[in-house]
């Protein structure tokens, strides 16, 4: 591994991450807090380090893949290690643990956090609420995306690997043929969709930390929250939870198709096919639970079923993780559909977790042919998504992806069992974070935290948020000694 | 399809049913049960459609793949219908449903019981009981297996369909050229393995009727007792239950050791890969349950830990299902073990249920092959077993059936879950009826049954057992509306 050059890119990201510490900073001189001391240092620390390490040019500054995945591995543990700082100088979190894992949990975009047990959300002060949605929103749509369309520390192939690397969905597809200009772009789509939802909320009424919070929040589908009880706290504002629940489902699509309508090209976005199955599944699901919730018969209204299952099933299938309502008390199939939805999760290129629907239509896709493939072995048939032929090395490796998805997931719930929770809560824990959503069922519930956990199935859950962010193979590359070998 | 050719397989397997129904007959003579008629009443039936059926011989014998399938999945069909008659008519299983379960999960080896709630195992009378643990260790081997060891009903080709549609693995080879012999070999291996755990058991003091029900229901790795309280009844007899011990792993290994054994090939034993994963699997969660038993502190002895450790690993990994403890009091890292090794299931081409050893071989070995693909998209290398390269095709079918697996265990647990249990007794039901194991955890627990699910779940459980048997695609062809039209 060329260590240099992971150490420039490294540089680079603490620069941003300096940077990315202004914005709390300005909060707590709004609010008059003192904290702001905790963010300027952990800044200034990040900067002197950052521009001395970029001060290194590397020579060869070709990078292969396996120090993309590597580069962006580290460049998420660093975040997440300098992320986590802010909440345990200041002691708002008391243990080094708790802090690591909000931190993880904001910049994964899952949402999950060990706050309401020990202290509530509220104790802490603005700028730190600040700086978890904050988070939520950067991790959104990645550092490295960011630092590619501001900066382009590299050149040619390397740049691609650690977009790549960062970027979740099967393939990563450039909307324009420059690099750059396809990061700027998405960025740019981004804070412009950012915008907007922050502006219908400010108009609306709601006040403008709690507006720009949440935005930050939903646009990343990550659903960290201001209040201690989420967005339940609005229960009498139908239209906020109305317009969260539309923004959750628009930031759960692939952003290539804001792209398509800048462009104008309408009739292209009819034929995408993830866009199709992902609409198709978020309205069974809907119409599966609001007619169960009907013969329960537990909810008061017709409005309160179809608001709250829109919702619910919104911050499902982005893998928000927000709750206007604690669906750990609704029926058994309803709470199982909304894991399945969780398991699928949102579009690839979105900034939504989970499986992601264009993996799920391959994995179908190829269960079907196999059933032509037994009955006729040589029958060679290509699969076709959007028309287009699927390379047969994207459906081998989205096969190995499932395979290795179950392998974490089996593993990651073995060790946690350790701490004696049931069995509904250990399952639906490591579901919410390798996919990150954020809330489970039962103890981990809506209205639940994960702070019982022992430090070991916090690191366990931690692995699993960053597995699941990067998409599973970068973080095992960790692994792999060859990995370290300089050359 | 041709019909005629179908037709004519399923006469003869009512020949080979109603020639099964006879020892129960025997058994109620000796026990002086009037119960007799019932069977008496089945078998005739049987016999006479049978012989009826027989009569036509097709005149192409040729089948195809699609037609061999379909083939095996009526014959399964057939058999269960015809299989829960005795307890139905009889009245000592008053419902179709129920009665229907218990066949199902007689022959699939499963070992779920409805028995237990509603009547104890123990009222239904000895020819009734033989005749569950009868059908335990018929399905173990196979019946088309069976017909194909005795009388060849086809030619060439076709009989291989039909083998490779019942027998359990991702590969089915021939332990000799010839198909008929390979059957033959197969059941006679099976009948003496058998035919030793009895004799153990009857010499060791245990009363004949209970040695030789509790030898095919290990035999089959079914774990249909004839006892309520299942192996638990044999409490003191430590002896006793060491035996099942054994006989439950030595049935979970592929036969084809066996074979290699009666030709002395020790050598080339010990290379085969997947009995080395089988016994490290075993060992490892041997291991990892009587340290956490230790730590936990509530057995009451050393002997206790590693006795009670062994028997439910073994009945775990055999998909047997019996119980000499009450699993589901353990510690939650014991349980989780558990739930992994039953996933994980016996060897290829052993009566054994779950994934299959060699199946999770390959997984296992093309994940770690998608590190290299990752880096070097353009490396070629090809997958080994027993020094032997894997197909790309088989490496293909075992992702698919991974695929499809959990497709149908997500659609199970959905449907099941309308009945309002809680999760852990839904997600182990089906893992329990879909890896043909037995028990699972909570309501579906080693002392609880699976009365209480509605007849819509049993349904799907029902499905779960044949579809887990018959390792997916067979029974599935069956909803293949081209499977169905007539050429």
């Amino acid at each position: 591994m060329k260590k240099s050059l992971v150490s420039y890119v490294l540089g680079w990201v603490l620069v941003v991450l300096g940077a990315m510490l202004i914005p709390p900073m300005v909060i707590a001189l709004i609010y008059r807090e003192t904290d702001y001391i905790y963010f300027g240092l952990v800044a200034v620390s990040c900067l002197l380090f950052g521009l001395i390490a970029t001060r290194f040019k590397p020579k060869n500054a070709q990078m292969n893949a396996r120090e993309g995945f590597i580069a962006c591995s580290l460049t998420w543990i660093l975040m997440s290690v300098i992320g986590c700082m802010p909440f345990w100088i200041s002691g708002q979190i008391p243990r080094f643990i708790d802090a690591l894992f909000e931190s993880v949990s904001g910049f994964t975009t899952t949402g999950a956090t060990i706050m309401g047990t020990d202290r509530q959300i509220e104790d802490l002060s603005k700028c730190m609420l600040f700086w978890r949605s904050f988070t939520n929103w950067a991790g959104g749509m990645g550092i490295l995306v960011f630092l590619l369309a501001v900066i382009t520390p590299l050149s040619g192939q390397s740049n691609m690997y650690l977009m790549k690397a960062e970027s979740p969905g099967p393939v990563v597809s450039k909307l324009i043929p420059k690099l750059r200009g396809t990061a700027s772009l998405l960025y740019i789509i981004y804070a412009v969709l950012t915008a907007i939802e922050f502006l219908i909320l400010l108009i609306s009424g709601m006040n403008w930390f709690e507006a720009l919070t949440v935005s930050f929040s939903t646009a990343g589908t990550g659903g960290l929250s201001v209040r201690n009880e989420g967005i339940m706290a609005y229960d009498g504002h139908y239209f906020w939870q109305a317009v969260i629940t539309a923004f959750m489902f628009i930031f759960a699509v692939n952003f290539s198709i804001y792209y398509l309508i800048i462009i104008k090209k309408f009739k292209q976005i009819t034929k995408i096919e993830e866009l199709r199955w992902y609409f198709g599944i978020y309205f069974i699901a809907v119409l599966a639970i609001g007619i169960d919730l009907m013969i329960e018969g537990n909810m008061n209204s017709q409005l309160d079923i179809w608001h709250h299952t829109a919702f619910q099933v919104g911050t499902f299938i982005s893998s928000t993780g927000f709750a206007t309502y604690d669906f750990d008390t609704w029926p058994e199939f309803s709470k199982m559909i909304l894991l399945v939805v969780a398991f699928i999760g949102a579009c690839a290129g979105s900034t939504g977790g989970g499986f992601k629907v264009s993996r799920i239509i391959i994995l179908v896709k190829s269960a079907i042919k196999e059933f032509g493939t037994t009955l006729h072995p040589n029958s060679v048939k290509t699969m076709k998504i959007d028309g287009k032929a699927v390379k047969p090395e994207t459906i081998r490796s989205v096969h190995s992806y499932l395979s290795i998805f179950i392998f974490i997931y089996l593993i990651s719930v073995l060790i946690i069992s350790v701490d004696g929770f049931d069995f509904e809560t250990n399952f639906t824990a490591v579901l919410a974070t390798i996919n990150n959503m954020g809330p489970g069922l039962n103890l981990v519930g809506p209205t639940k935290n994960f702070y019982d956990y022992s430090i070991v199935s916090k690191l366990v859950l931690i692995f699993d948020m960053l597995a699941g962010r990067l998409e599973l193979l970068p973080i095992l590359f960790l692994f792999d000694k060859s990995c370290w070998k300089s050359k």
